[in-house]
């Protein structure tokens, strides 16, 4: 079955009418899809790792680091695990016809507001085909149509991922084109895609932040921005500094180039001397740079601190490096936070209740920890079996945007010949 | 207490201040601001009915038509019908703090979904200055600060009621700049305002297609458009006759300049020739221009029924005119809808509990009537006290906008040390 050749707005309109079906269809059609796409990713898994091996040879391949190598690399257990990701989601409750409120009235009326899909979900997404596999299934579960634009390093990879995909669909009899590729192509494309209004109810863009700032420019369709994660852990003065040294560690170091990891460590003034020596000096054992206000290097010891910018305060480095600062109080804490961080996690770790309620309740972010790692807000970890992006937005959706995030609602109205007076 | 004269951003700061008290606030200060606001706004109806004279002697105002005087117009009535509706919003249940879901993570963690106010909202409107009260009692209610730009023809009548809310909200002991006014201005003040990123959350602007077309070129903050209303009545071919007749002339003729009055009658054709004749001459005893299709033109008799234009389907006429077309089945009037409609508010007439059904679950609209005129869908009416605005997007918001529709969310998520593997 191959897949499509349409143009951009041809995709777009056919995954338009496709998107009807899907939104009407039942619980177990949409089911039985993707218990059917699970099925072939491994039947198939022969065809689609010899795709990315053609991907992998591809001249233009040549020139990626060795981590772009290493996401688009597929092979046999990765793609098994794809399969059971998409399990995952079919296990997961269907949110489309969950009554949201029922009321009567005044006029009679009875009135209620139910789950809808959004129609056409596009995703925009650099060279990791598993982004293919993942991203479809939340929109079939949640009777979306999606149209993807992936990366041309990833072209066959994702053709072949895209068209067991559409196999699926028609096994279950769904219309193929809920789940359209479109080819990856330059910046133009891309603004053809972003001005589909009408047609594209919301574009995802999973990238960078030049990938963000060219749909910004742009994009006339509703975006949600995933925007960057400069998160902060917190010492307070009641923490339980050992639980504190394995926190920083863990939101620094376990995996520095995403979003929800940590950029900036605050401590309290009233543990920095006994807390600050240890961690920093964790810290740098694990190669991270450091770089501190006045007060943390004067208590930083033999462990090297630079002088931290007042750009430091504000950068995502997304890197083994993290700006470290004292502060005197909760509330300041709470301030710098909310004047540097943007909005996405956010913890604290003390052992004082009210600390941690005060603290949940000022700092403005999606997600906000106590006693936890940043790196917990994704959706799988929150049981929203994957995700399809993140947002750091507060309409519709904060966080991680799963089934759920990708529906409306609609009220559904029913009288007795009501007019209004 | 005189109303602020602040520039755009610094008015923009001050309420980003405020908000942050705000978001903090017990529903019973919140109540406590808004029943003193009820109270002083009879008590300063006498300063609140002088400065609305003065903009109605003033020069500028001497241009306006009848119906924009009469919306600008305050009497004691008038004043004392705010005050009852900041009483019904006080009456109405605090959404902030809603524990939306929890649930215990595999991790172990606890997570809490909560609702949290958005922060900053900012609202462009017309020279209708009961929307000043309107929109901060909802503002208050939902934690939120407002930043107001009215029109400059209302600009006494706003400055005297938005300073019976400040003093209301200090009486409280809440920050005044919870509610701020800022001065008419033109084009470049309200880019000013909609460009705000980090300090406004939320802008809804409440006017004609001018100002959302200005707004799309230049806002850079979050926006929800209340976008027009292309409203059908589709009656059905088991529809009661008599019920669609009251319902097609309510939903056109009973206020025809809002957004959820109908502009295009659907009939079936299995009823037209029994529906339309008497239809038609009710419409047009109450001075509604008729246009339709060739099948109605031929059904309508000695009622003069016009040539429709391609044009005229996707028009909100906004006035005493409506175009009527036949179609032969439920799924042709969803396709109709579907692709003409502007997603706001559609309605079946029909006695068929099945064909209320698909009809219901195929119109992509906000809302969706059986046997009922389209003119329900209004904040009051949803039983939501007010609406700060009434969206026809996707995404957050659709219908209404309330106070629930006010807020974002929260994850609050409390461990005890957990770190990623």
């Amino acid at each position: 079955m191959a897949v499509t050749t349409k143009t951009v707005e041809e995709s777009c309109i056919a995954a338009r009418r496709a998107a009807r079906e899907l939104a009407a269809a039942p619980t177990a059609t949409k089911d039985a899809a993707l218990e059917a796409v699970a099925r072939l990713l491994r039947e198939r898994a022969g065809e689609i790792l010899d795709a990315n091996a053609a991907d992998l040879a591809d001249e233009r391949a040549a020139g990626l680091t060795q981590a772009l190598r290493d996401r688009l690399t597929l092979t046999e257990e990765r793609v098994a695990a794809m399969a059971e990701g998409v399990r995952t989601v079919a296990a997961l409750e269907d949110p489309v016809g969950d009554e949201l409120e029922r009321k009567r009235l005044i006029s009679g009326l009875d009135l209620r507001k139910v789950r809808v899909p959004l129609g056409v979900v596009a995703v925009v997404y650099e060279a990791r085909p598993n982004v293919t596999i993942d991203c479809a299934a939340l929109t079939i579960k949640s009777g979306n149509a999606i149209v993807l634009r992936g990366s041309s390093y990833a072209e066959r990879s994702n053709g072949a991922l895209a068209a067991v995909v559409r196999e699926g669909l028609v096994e279950a009899g769904l219309p193929e084109d809920a789940v359209l590729l479109v080819a990856g192509g330059g910046r133009e494309e891309l603004a053809e895609l972003a001005t589909q209004d009408g047609l594209v109810d919301l574009l995802i863009p999973r990238g960078g932040e030049g990938l963000k700032n060219a749909l910004k420019d742009v994009a006339t369709v509703p975006v949600i921005y995933a925007a960057a994660g400069n998160c902060h852990v917190y010492v307070h003065s009641e923490a339980n500094l050992e639980m504190a040294r394995r926190i920083a560690y863990n939101a620094k170091v376990q995996r520095p180039g995403v979003c929800n990891a940590a950029e900036t460590l605050l401590v309290d003034a009233a543990v920095a001397a006994d807390f600050l020596p240890d961690a920093l000096r964790d810290l740098h054992g694990a190669g991270v740079a450091l770089v501190g206000d006045e007060r943390t290097r004067e208590l930083a010891g033999d462990v090297e601190v630079g002088v931290a910018s007042d750009e430091d305060w504000s950068t995502e480095y997304l890197d083994l490096k993290m700006v470290v600062g004292i502060v005197d109080s909760l509330e300041e804490a709470v301030e710098h936070i909310n004047d540097h961080g943007t909005s996405h996690s956010e913890a604290i770790v003390t052992s004082s209740p009210e600390a941690s309620e005060r603290f949940s309740s000022l700092v403005d972010a999606a997600v906000v920890y106590t006693n936890a790692s940043t790196r917990f807000t994704d959706g799988f970890e929150f049981g929203m079996g994957a995700e399809i992006g993140n947002s750091t937005q507060k309409l519709h959706a904060r966080g991680p945007i799963g089934l759920r995030e990708l529906t409306t609602y609609k009220y559904v109205v029913r009288g007795d010949g009501q007019v209004r007076e």
